[in-house]
C-alpha cells in the first residue's frame, strides 16, 4: 500500500509516520519509484504497537526503541528478552538507589527468586520507598495479599505463553507492556464498583 | 525547619523545592524574616508525595496539581474525589474515542457498574483497543481471569479504607496512584520467578 493508505488505515498523521521512519522505529517500505514506497500489513501493525507503547503505556521514544529492538532480534533467551523489555518500563531506576533493602525483604517474604539485576527488583524498591515516604507504607499483610493475587495472575500469563521462540518473546514483551494498562483500569473500575455498592450511590445507565 | 534542612531531609535540590513553591504544589512556609521561612513535617511529606507522583508514578505536573487539589479539598464525596484522582492518571483519553464499545462489553461481562463518565471506563477502552491493534487482543477468558483477580484485590483495598472523610480521600487517591507501581513490579517479578522455575535457569543469590 502507499503511504497515504498507511496513514488512513492507522489514523496516524503523515508527519508522525515520517518521524517513525526517520527514527528507525518503522522499517522503510519497499521502494517502487524514486519518491514512492510500498508498505505492508506489518507496517500497519508496527505503527499500532508504537502508538500503544507511546500513547497508552506512556513510554518515551528511547524506551520504545529498546522494546522494538528486543522484538526484532528476540534470540533464544526468553529470559534475557523479558529482562530487557522490563528494563524499558517505568519506574526508571534512580542513581540514588544503590541498595534494595525493601525489595529484598519483600521478595524473601513472598518466596520469589532474588535477582538484583532484573529491572523489576529496583522498580519494586522505588515503588515501596515512594509509598513509604508519602506516608502510606505497604504493610506486610497488604504485601502478602498483593503478592498472592499477582502471582496467580502471572501464572495464568505464563501458562498461555507460546512455545519458546520469537513469538514467545513478542508475547512476553508486549503482553507485559500492553496488558498492564488493562489491569490498572480494571482495578480502578473495581474500586468504583465497590464504592457504589458501599455507599449506595446511584449508577448512571 | 529552614529550607536548607528541608532540602537535606527530602534529598530534593533547592531549585526543585523553589520550583514546587512557585508552582503552588508546596504551600509557603511561615515567614520568620524578610528572606526566611519556617517549614514543617507536613512540607517534608508533601515533597515526598510530589516526588512519588512524579518520579515513580510518572505523572506530568498538571496532573499532580489536580491530585493534590483533591487531597487538599477532599469534600465529603469520596466518590467524586476518586473520580477526579483517577481522571488524573494515565492513559489520558483521546478525543478520537467517542464510543466505548470494548469497555462496555468488558464491564457487562464482569458484572461491574457501567459509568461512562468515570475516567477508568475510557482508560479501559483505550487499553483494550491498543492491545487489539497491536495484535494481542484480550480474550474473554483472559478478561474473566483478570477481572476476578483484580476484583479480589480491590475488595481488599476498599475493606481497608478509613471511615469517610479527608483521610479516606487521601488514602483512596494516593493508594490508587502509589500502589499501582508496586502491583506492576510484583507482576513482573512473578513472571520472572515462574520463568526461572520453568526453564530451570540458575538464579543468582
Amino acid at each position: 500500500m502507499r503511504v497515504s493508505e498507511l496513514v488512513r488505515r492507522t489514523g496516524t498523521p503523515l508527519a508522525t509516520v515520517k518521524f517513525y521512519l526517520r527514527e528507525g522505529l518503522l522499517p522503510a517500505g519497499r521502494a517502487t519509484a524514486a519518491t514512492q514506497a510500498d508498505y505492508t500489513e506489518e507496517h500497519v501493525r508496527r505503527i499500532a504497537v508504537i502508538r500503544a507503547l507511546s500513547d497508552v503505556a506512556g513510554l518515551p521514544l528511547a524506551k520504545i526503541k529498546a522494546i522494538l529492538a528486543v522484538i526484532d532480534s528476540p534470540g533464544d533467551d526468553l529470559f534475557a528478552a523479558l529482562g530487557a523489555a522490563v528494563g524499558a518500563l517505568p519506574p526508571y531506576p534512580s542513581p540514588e538507589d544503590p541498595d534494595l533493602p525493601r525489595a529484598r525483604a519483600a521478595v524473601d517474604r513472598l518466596g520469589l527468586q532474588w535477582d538484583p539485576d532484573y529491572a523489576a527488583t529496583a522498580q519494586l524498591e522505588r515503588a515501596l520507598a515512594a509509598a513509604e515516604a508519602a506516608g502510606l507504607p505497604i504493610s506486610d499483610e497488604r504485601l502478602a495479599v498483593y503478592g498472592r493475587v499477582l502471582g496467580e495472575l502471572a501464572e495464568y500469563d505464563i501458562a498461555g505463553l507460546p512455545p519458546a521462540g520469537g513469538q514467545a518473546v513478542e508475547y512476553a514483551v508486549l503482553g507485559t507492556a500492553l496488558y498492564e494498562p488493562v489491569l490498572l483500569a480494571l482495578r480502578r473500575l473495581a474500586h468504583h464498583h465497590l464504592l457504589v455498592e458501599r455507599t449506595g450511590a446511584a449508577a448512571s445507565d
